[in-house]
């Protein structure tokens, strides 16, 4: 499968940010003070966990940044699967710009790779079904786009990358508007019919209604499994159905059990811990 | 305890980059599909589980920079321990506005309290012992200076900010210089005198040849608890001495009891999971 | 019908922008040679030309950045129809500050304006028809989300706002994958279920494979409008239909007649002219 | 004659923010799921009607931005006179990032190609006479400094780049200054004698009494070509002469045929349309 | 003499840099601990040495940056002479924000006022000639439009902003172009007859061929005395007269005196000591 | 002794952003117009006064921008004595390029220079003297990194970066404490013991309930020779001893004999004139 990282126009930003975030005012004074401006490295970035590589094009960015002349190796790709030990890249050239540019480097790799890997083992806990994995807006502030590419690299899908490019009518909408059907008659009025329309229902009777209008997709809320199962029946294909709701790899398999389509998990990219992985010197 | 908030002018410009993250080229398609622009709401931001607070400013900000006329009224402030179901705030004010800005305000200040509440864990664990509890550079990249705070928030302190505010010597530095002596004389050398250093050891060979020369702070990296002990009484106060190495709240306790002054806890800043905090509309 | 403007943090970078490139190195000279910092101005934007007003909250902020104290008063809205004379709004505090800003506030005004009635007179030679007038990503650089606004505003709808926002095959990419057939089945492979899928197609024969295997949206490219008939037969609902290639307000109802959905036209963003409307000094 | 290109450093960041305005949160999606990331293509921007090219540089810059390993060789230069087919430049590399950044190439280079155009087809129609064409602060907001390059590049010349590179007396200024030998006095008095001043006039009085006190150069506004001619013989050389006033190509020679040095006219950046120049896939 | 300041919007991004260096990552920690919240202070700014007065406004955006609550009144003006002792402005209100703002507003003001008293010194020592002062391109990197500010604030003028708003032919330029006569039909041919030309000459035969030529300005570098008295009588009208080269108070009334139109002066901007200026706590 | 410039990373966005500062909107005119594309240059960088050279590295960056193909071979480094007359660098390449980089390489160049000589001589004046020679906060908007970088080029060290690294207590924050002892205690109770804090005394009897309560460092402010050695005397060894107010080369010797750490000179940033460098066209 392809997963193509995203453009280095996209990515170089936030890393140059990063890395001046940690130089402060005075750059790397260890490594000034202590490392001959020639002395040259040879060094491994290496799993120190099982997990899925994500944002290897991050890490290689935050090295050329500092150093062009410094050699990065790639020796695995973003979505292969890591096993503890496992050579990530090679990295060689002088030792200074190594050891400066090495936390950031890291720092989004392990973060990166967290979240791919928490999405693999949610997709791997529903293969049996046909629900998809899909992440939401509860990403870290700043990283959106690179989180949801992690969710992506790790087997999901992303739902809405913002507000602005999908409809989605959650139940204080519906409330303001006084009722599903007219909340849905001012989406549809209102935006191009390119836009996509999901409406957050709670209960069958809301589904009801919202199915008899139309709707594009449907947010099951905290339904528990059996709910959710006449709900997907009710919506017969006349919609994508999505279940959300402090979904855990646990508990997804009995979710997606319901036929859902979409199963939405806003821990993948707010609470997922990060995949260790080191940078070791090997001379 | 005074822990008093970053000032706004350090805030604004990560709030404002995360409301355009999040707003896209089209802002919020959905509220301005169906919220009507006098419409009003009352809302309050409550805990759902139970942790510490940190992060309100960032969530005032948010609602101020959508919409000046949204009233944003304090119920807690950052360092409070919250009950699930406690109010943190009252937001009330234009609807449009308040729902906009709902998912930025969220996202921050649900990441910065599961930072403080994980910082507060592991302070609790260790109460009794005089060990204070530290962050790493192992921050998200970004958000090092608020993530910081909510170290502090929490009840921990912060170790260096960024690469150069300290000298930090860790295992390649000295395997570069040549030994850990030629590393201490040559940062002794090149770094002025305010500068404090501090140098990682793995023996107590390292430990003794280090207090032999002299040096501001030793990191005793992954000692187990009877080497720690011995270290602590090697260095006998001429040193501040830090123990690190994937500690957890489980494993602190053990540590704290060498008597070590400072334990440094990456886990805090990179793998914290969020604190879940919602907005209610009540009206 | 609602048309909400963008939210003001999306629009005052680009004001702010504006201004400063205006501004350059010493400000409004003229201005402050002449005019004493304590005279007092009353203005009316008027329109010059019959139009539809769009971007009138770029002008109001523009104004506001140079100096808060003075007073914009709106007596239409953006999506007014605007005769020759009519006043748009009165503006009325320090001189200095309302001489300073007015060509900035006037060079968003007219060119958005100026998109927007383009876009109406469009709409308007197409009304009898179900064809809803879009605009394409040939977008002035730095504009694009207020250019599409303004399109909204004129009454029509948008296509992608960029690369990111969904698939659209064109040529070149049907050339490389080696078929319309594989071409889809890539995309359908590599994009999540929520991402729509449109082929551009140029003949028949093309047309029929990619129904064959399934497609959201067809963009029937330089037909005629025979052919263009005969495509929307052969559609027959199973998937939204786009025509484009080189569109006019002349040449669209012919194109609307074939039953279209869709009638995707640059000129409304690339070459509109604007529309004339001035600044006139009542006091 | 030589037309030097403005220098990369100050052209890179607007085609930097047009390509991530473009790429939005994830890049291109249709090519990323098409293209092999080895495939590899040669095309050729070619022109699809007759004018006048501008802005090469930034359809290069936008190309190498994307992919430095794209080979891009002009055949033509900025200021040359196209014919519809003309080869403008061969773009030969891997196909990805060429089909990732065409549009945005081609939205500077067909915008600044028609503002270069528009601009020669009025000193064309001048050519018999000795007024110079220039353009004005009529400008697209963010684009200036190209515009007003565009505009050297169709062969007319450049008035006032700001507001604070020479003093511009306005009938509203004058009107402030209680008239015109105030608004001159103060403007004298207060810049520097290195500051070039011109002056607004509508009436041959104005005129006279301008010229009585001394000005550097005159801004004859909305004049009919009799009144102009009367305010060129009445100058004699003593100021630069300016006509303004809606010029547009039919009308400029009777205009130029006063004898005025100067025609500003603002179409030509606020109204131009598009040059058409397309990109042309070979292989 | 009106000396208007430049407007906030240009003013302000330098001021929030400037604090946000100060402020690093963790802000005022002196303040943060030690002043109590709700501490309120009411202190004055004081000029500890005579000279001009220049930046005030910066000094005014750096408190209100930090707390708009923070209550500045001015009690002088840019422009204004000072004396050891002078209260410049009152500034009272939450002394956490004055605290933390002092140093930036100071250092602003310390700086620019120093720029503006070195040129109220020279253009006092040559009060009895008609030559102006003039500042040069050697200005602090990012400071130009402020210290330029400032030296119109002490009675000087500006000659060129920057390298695009008029033509400065150095002997660089005419040794490439091989003389003289070949530069500046070069710049005559190349650049609208809207920008001045101004030739650097270093000998009358130069300047003999200059006029020959006809030039705009000349710029007459390192001349002694007697020659400078020689080239004046040359021009005699017919060009402005510029004098340059390491001019300082106690030579500038001899070049003075030989009748040239401006008196350029790098020292200004480039080596001025700072005016001392204090804030001091009344309580 | 190493002396490591600062990472370009850091250094490129300052100069990038002085180049844009002096090319305007139109670019360097001057040049363009006169100079052809394939002249090319071959030029000195020459020290024209004795000092210490410091900002080489910024001077590489501003002809790298401009045209990567000049090359730039330095023949000194940063920290080395200039003699007048010595050649810094060789710069050869297109001779557009190093004309329109030239001044903004050299205001870096001579500024940081300017600051390093400064550094310099005061240095060598208290060589005899253990005192090392601290800059302070007073520093120029924006250049602080660099101005700090300068000032250990010139062989002295440096205070506090900004607000955030240490802990200083003035006597405006004893003020409001109430007592150097209470502001002593807040601080230590308020900020994590890696901290370093430093109280200003202007008294013996301040200094002796300083030292009681215990304190990192000391700020001796203002005080004379012989009180000055009074309180070295009474602090032995408990404490860093710093002393400031207005210290010059002349005053400097007397300060220092008194034995104290560090001696703090806020004129080497905020008053230091250039240091005299010019570059000299060979061919």
């Amino acid at each position: 499968m392809t997963r193509p990282p995203l453009p280095r126009i996209m990515l170089e930003p936030m890393v140059r940010a990063a890395l001046l975030e940690d130089f402060g005012r005075a750059g790397d004074v260890t490594t000034d003070a202590i490392v001959p401006v020639d002395a040259r490295a040879k060094t491994v970035l290496a799993a120190r966990q099982a997990g899925v590589l994500a944002g290897l094009d991050l890490a290689r960015i935050a090295f050329d940044l500092i150093d062009p002349r410094i050699a990065f190796t790639a020796e695995c790709r973003d979505g292969d699967a890591l096993a503890p030990g496992d050579v990530i890249a090679t990295i060689a050239g002088p030792a200074r710009g190594i050891l400066s540019a090495e936390r950031v480097a890291l720092n989004f790799l392990c973060h990166l790779s967290g979240v791919a890997s928490a999405t693999a083992s949610i997709v791997d806990a529903v293969r049996a079904y046909k629900a998809e994995i899909v992440c939401t807006r509860k990403t870290t502030p700043g990283l959106r786009a690179v989180e949801k590419y992690a969710v992506r690299v790790g087997g999901g899908s992303n739902h809405r990358f913002g507000l602005d490019d999908a409809v989605l009518i959650k139940d204080n909408h519906v409330a303001i508007a006084g009722g599903v059907g007219e909340a849905l008659r001012r989406a549809r009025e209102n935006v191009g019919h390119l836009v996509m329309i999901e409406l957050e229902v709670d209960t069958l009777d809301q589904l009801a209604e919202a199915l008899d209008i139309g709707v594009d997709a449907v947010l099951l809320d905290n339904m528990d499994a059996k709910t959710l199962k006449s709900a997907v029946a009710m919506v017969d294909g006349q919609a994508i159905t999505e279940a959300s709701g402090r979904i855990t790899p646990a508990t997804a398999p009995s979710i997606a059990a319901s036929g859902v389509d979409l199963i939405s998990v806003g821990w993948l990219t707010h609470s997922a811990a990060i995949l260790d992985i080191g940078l070791d010197f090997l001379s």
